[in-house]
This record gives structure tokens, C-alpha cells and sequence, in this order.
């Protein structure tokens, strides 16, 4: 484009309101994160992540009966498609992890249809349980030539996903922290990834089409990734003086801190403290003396240098990692958690929908005479 | 959601600009559609679709020598990888075809990844060249159990979809007919499938993502699929006079008549003079006495009894139906024509990027206090 276009209003749509939600606000009360007004350290510090995957795609908090059974639907619903065990055997290892879940998610759509609304809750239910199976199948299988079973009898999704990418039984705090961790990437208002659903779903296409859509979006660097670029950083140094040498280097190039800061809160991230209470239990499990304490005072240099706060992914870093799980597979966690935010979105864009259809302004040539191509140079 | 949400401001966004575009202009000028200020009926009567292509994905109409190595290199990109055929066969023959498009352009980011946006002129060039191999194997492997050669000397896209579709040469009004059609369909502001690559490139995410999150958002019946609705109507009546008394049956029922009327365009949609005149062409060398002169009844009829236009879909349905094309399959030949507005669109959101993060209107209930789940009812 040339240098005379201006960027004119309504890029980012930042601060403009595309639609209403009764799921969720992000810092407008308490500690600034409810779902369904429930605070996100009440969810966080007491809930199962079924539990919250209930309350965000059916609108309440379950009994302890329809918990129980909640939580035998999902365990039922862990079988992988022949079709689609397939699919994912012909995903080289080398491909981005994202990138499998989106064509996982997108494969189960042609097997799987979703003929009717009333189906959406049951689809989400499946991808819910679906989405660790798929993920985990592709790297077993493309990493170590192992096609795994995905049928376990794993109680919770977090315990799950540990035992199909580890392929050995979670310890109790390993399975509590993955618990947490879901919980607190479930949901975030209109972010990328759950407005791109939203706006997919918006033509009244299927849930697969429209989570196919999120995860896509979640996939760019500006979105996911982020703890997965801070645990790459966090490896490079051997102590905490050098870790502060090596940000205070960074800064002076005025090189950006992955899992710092963020679009909507302006003081603190509430998900940071419950992480990182999280990540140092597992450092001390794993008698770590180094990552954690890194971790720690990158988060005091920053805060003393550009006063800027650590966000939900910068502490997830060292919690995953101490969990066993390859760096490269931390985004797709997100997409196993967040699919309950993108799902209800979607539901409640269809139960209230109008085409998401903004305008433009134009800023391209005026008015072109055709030339006939032999006229052209 | 309870009854007393009530919908706010920011609903489907209309009116409210989400960016700039130097692409394309809808109901402003002219006759009202403007690719880079070129007026489509211009390019619908002199241009060849890959012409159009150019012009949309690298900014200006090209040299004849440009051109004629633009489709050498677009001919050469026809192999569809192994990996991707074993994919297509997995995917049953009652699938929906935009499933087996979305999943199509999401594997081949797996086999085929942008590293880096240097890439995406390439990797553009490459879908552009495959979708329709992409569509025409799963169709005829699925409903004909064949293995098609996907590779093919016809030189143009157009051409090339027909001979993959049909296992024949096509006739040069065939191919004249689909090459219109092709440059009808290829770019139209931030319509919904549009506006959702942008959202996805928003966040930085490759090429892939943005495609496949665009395919879903046209597979939705009130974006893509009212050429094939127009069909599977149109088909229903024997004579005009049959088609207008089932007309006003549907209008005594306020049932929508797809075809007709248009969210942008007031007094008529531009693009529907150009593909009439095509589908009446097509009927004549057709021998068809009935399927045309039903449609003219239909616009007739709808124009006197509701003021709506036909819109670009309208006439699309017999054209496409003369020249042999399943219903099914009308819907993936706007992916493969509109590929060149999206990706377009996705080159100039990532060359002056914001990521797309609305606000949101809350209207879910206020702080609730967590209940143990031993005291829920």
C-alpha cells in the first residue's frame, strides 16, 4: 500500500463494543475475571475444571449428581475415529502443533456433523473430551512411533491429557495444577480467538467451523504462544543474575518480554498469582532451584524496571514444564481449556444472532479505466 | 440466556467501520462494485480471472508476459501431496463439500507451512491452484470411487475445476461462463468470511489459519449456499406459471426466497446483469425451455410483489447447473474464486497490523458467591 494511506478509525476495534455476553468480564469487578459472575479464584481455588466447563456451556454450577455424571459423559466420549487416527498419522512431526488441533478439530467435522443446534451441546461435549486425544495421538505417534490407546479411565480432563502425553500415571499435585490451569484459560471475554468464533458462527454455520476458526486465531504470536516463548527464554539462563542481566539487555534493545502486560488489565492479571502459586508447589516437588527462581526475578525486574505486571502465561511456563510437557505442546492446552469459552460464545451468538458485517474505509484508488492488456507496461 | 437480556449497541456491527481496505468498494461508486477501483462490470467482460487474481493479490493488472507466467506457475502448483489425497479419502461421500474444503486447506498447512509472511504470495498461489483439485478429488474418489489425476493442462482455473469435475474437456462457453463467474465472486469488502481472515491474521497466524477460519465462515447458510438453496427451489417447479404461484405461496408464509436482496446494495446488486446474461447463453446452447425462464418468472414476481433484486446468487444456480456442476459442489467454487479476496485482505491486515479485540456489553449477572457443590440444588 502506499506511503499516503492513513490508518483511519476502527482498527483493532479497540474499546468498541461488537455484541453482548453474559459469560464473562475482564476488569470490571473484584479481582477483575469472573465467569458467569463467579470470581476466577473461587473457580480457581475450589472447582474442577468439569465444573466450570458446565457452568460456562449450560449456565449454572452442576449438582454433585450431574457433576458425577458430566464427568462419565466426557470419559465416554474419548474413543478416536479410525478416519481420523489416520489423519493425524499423515501429520509430519516437524508440523506446529496448533496446526494438528485445527486440522483435527476441522477432520472430526466431516465425521461427525453437526446436523442441528439442538446437537451444539453434545458436539462441544465430544470435543471437549476429543481434543487431549487428538493432540497426544499425533505426537506419540509422529514422535515415537507409538499409536496410543485414548480410551483411560483418568477421572478429570487435566489428569487425562498428563497421562496420554507422559504416558505414565499423574502424580496428585501434578493433576491439581493442570486442574487449575484449565480453569484459569477457560474464558476471556472477546478476545482474537473467541471473536473470530463468534463471527464465524454468526452465519449460522457448525461448531466445528467455528472452533476450527478459534483455533487458528489462537495460534498466532500475538495471541497463544506466549508461555511457550517465555519457557524458550527462561531455558536460556543458568541463574537468577543472569537472568536479570539478560532482560535488562533485552530492554535496552527494546526487545519485547513474552508474559508481561496485557491489552485489557491495567495492574495486575489476577490468573498470575494462582499460577504462580502453582508453579513454585511443583518446583519444590520437583527440587528445581533454578527455573522458579529465574521466573521470580524476572517478574521483580520487570515490575522495577517498566512497572509492568506478569500475565496468566508467564508463570504457566515453569508449571507445565515442571509438569513434563514439551514446550511445544503448551498452546494446544490452551485450545483443550478455552474450547468451553469458545463453545458458549458460540451458543449464545446463535441463540441472539445478527451477521457480524462491519464497514471499511476505503483508502484504495479512486475510479481506473480498464486498459487492454496489450496497452499495459 | 433469562428473558430480560436485552440485545445492545455493537449487534452484527453494522455501519461501524472495523479498518481500512484499499481492495474493494460495495454501493459506493459506479455500478457499484470496484475491485482496486477497476469496476467489476469492466472486469467481468474483458479480464481473465487470473488477471483479477493478480490485481487483487499483488495491486496492479499485469503485463501479458506477467500474466503468462502468472498461470505457467498456477498450472505447475496443480499436484495435490500424498498425504493430503490419503486425507480426502478418508472423508465420506454424505460430508458437507465445505467441511472437506475447510479440511483440505488446514492440512495442507501441515504438509505445506508459511514460516515466514515472505511466504504468502507463494502459499496464496498454491491454494489458488489446488482447491479445486482439492473438492473434485474427495468428490469423485467419494461418489465415483476414482482416483482422479489432479495434474491437468487446461489453462485457466475455471477451465481446469470443469475438466476435474466433470472428467471431461469443458466447452469454450463453459469455460467463458465460469471465468465470469470466478471474477463475480472474487472480493467484497469485510463481508463475513472476509472479516473473519482478518480477524484471524489479526493475532499474526499463518496463511492457513486464516483460509480455513474463512471457509467455515462462508459454509454458514446466511453467508455461502444461497446459490444452491436458489437451485434446489428452482428445480421444485415445471413451468413459470408453477414457479410464480409457488412465489407467492412462500411470500403468504413469509418464507425467505434466497437470491434476492442484499445487505449493502439499495437498488440492485451489480454483479447480477453480468451472470444473467451468462445463464441465459448457457440455457439456449443448453436446449433448456424450462429451468431459465423459471428464473426470470421468479425475479419478475419478486421484484413486483417485495421490490427485491436478484442478487449475485440468483442466476448463478442455473449457469452453474447448465454447465453440469452437482448442487453440492456451487459453494466450493466461491471458495476457490473468493481465496483471492481473502488472502488479499490478509496481506494488508498483516502489513499494518492491530489485533482485532472488541469490547463486549455485559449483561450476565453480577458477582455470584461460590456455593460448595454439597449445597446445590
Amino acid at each position: 500500500m502506499s506511503a499516503t494511506q492513513k490508518a483511519l478509525g476502527g482498527e483493532g476495534l479497540r474499546g468498541q463494543s461488537a455484541g453482548s455476553t453474559a459469560l464473562c468480564t475482564v476488569g470490571k469487578t473484584g479481582t477483575g475475571l469472573t465467569y458467569r459472575g463467579y470470581d476466577i479464584s473461587d473457580l480457581a481455588t475450589n472447582a474442577e475444571f468439569e465444573e466450570v466447563a458446565y457452568l460456562l456451556l449450560k449456565g449454572s454450577l452442576p449438582t454433585k449428581a450431574e457433576l458425577a455424571a458430566y464427568k462419565t459423559k466426557l470419559i465416554s466420549y474419548r474413543g478416536l475415529p479410525m478416519a481420523l487416527k489416520v489423519v493425524l498419522e499423515q501429520i509430519p512431526a516437524d508440523a506446529h502443533p496448533m496446526d494438528v488441533m485445527r486440522t483435527g478439530c476441522s477432520m472430526l467435522g466431516n465425521l461427525e456433523q453437526e446436523h442441528d443446534f439442538v446437537e451444539e451441546y453434545d458436539k462441544a461435549d465430544r470435543l471437549l473430551a476429543l481434543l487431549p486425544a487428538i493432540i497426544c495421538y499425533w505426537y506419540r505417534y509422529s514422535h515415537h512411533g507409538v499409536r496410543i490407546e485414548t480410551y483411560c479411565e483418568q477421572d478429570s480432563i487435566g489428569g487425562y491429557f498428563l497421562e496420554m502425553v507422559t504416558g505414565k500415571t499423574p502424580s496428585e499435585l501434578h493433576r491439581q495444577a493442570m486442574n487449575c490451569s484449565l480453569i484459569l484459560y477457560a474464558e476471556h471475554e472477546f478476545n482474537a480467538s473467541t471473536f473470530s468464533a463468534r463471527v464465524c458462527a454468526s452465519t449460522l454455520t457448525d461448531l466445528y467451523s467455528c472452533i476450527t476458526a478459534a483455533i487458528g486465531t489462537l495460534r498466532g504470536p500475538l495471541h497463544g504462544g506466549a508461555n511457550e516463548a517465555a519457557m524458550d527464554m527462561i531455558e536460556c539462563w543458568q541463574t537468577p543474575d543472569e537472568a536479570e542481566a539478560g532482560i535488562l539487555a533485552m530492554l535496552a534493545k527494546k526487545e519485547k518480554v513474552m508474559g508481561f502486560g496485557h491489552a485489557i488489565y491495567r495492574e495486575s492479571d489476577p490468573r498470575n498469582v494462582l499460577i504462580k502459586a502453582w508453579s513454585e508447589k511443583l518446583a519444590k516437588q520437583a527440587n528445581d532451584a533454578v527455573l522458579y527462581d529465574i521466573s521470580v526475578r524476572v517478574e521483580a525486574v520487570m515490575k522495577r524496571e517498566k512497572s509492568l505486571f506478569a500475565n496468566a502465561d508467564f508463570f504457566h511456563a515453569t508449571a507445565y514444564h515442571f509438569m513434563g510437557i514439551p514446550t511445544r505442546l503448551f498452546t494446544p492446552i490452551f485450545v483443550m481449556s478455552r474450547l468451553t469459552g469458545w463453545a458458549a460464545h458460540v451458543f449464545e451468538q446463535r441463540a441472539h444472532n445478527r451477521i457480524i458485517r462491519p464497514s471499511a474505509d476505503y483508502i484504495g484508488p479512486e475510479h481506473q479505466d480498464w486498459l487492454p492488456i496489450e496497452q499495459r507496461r
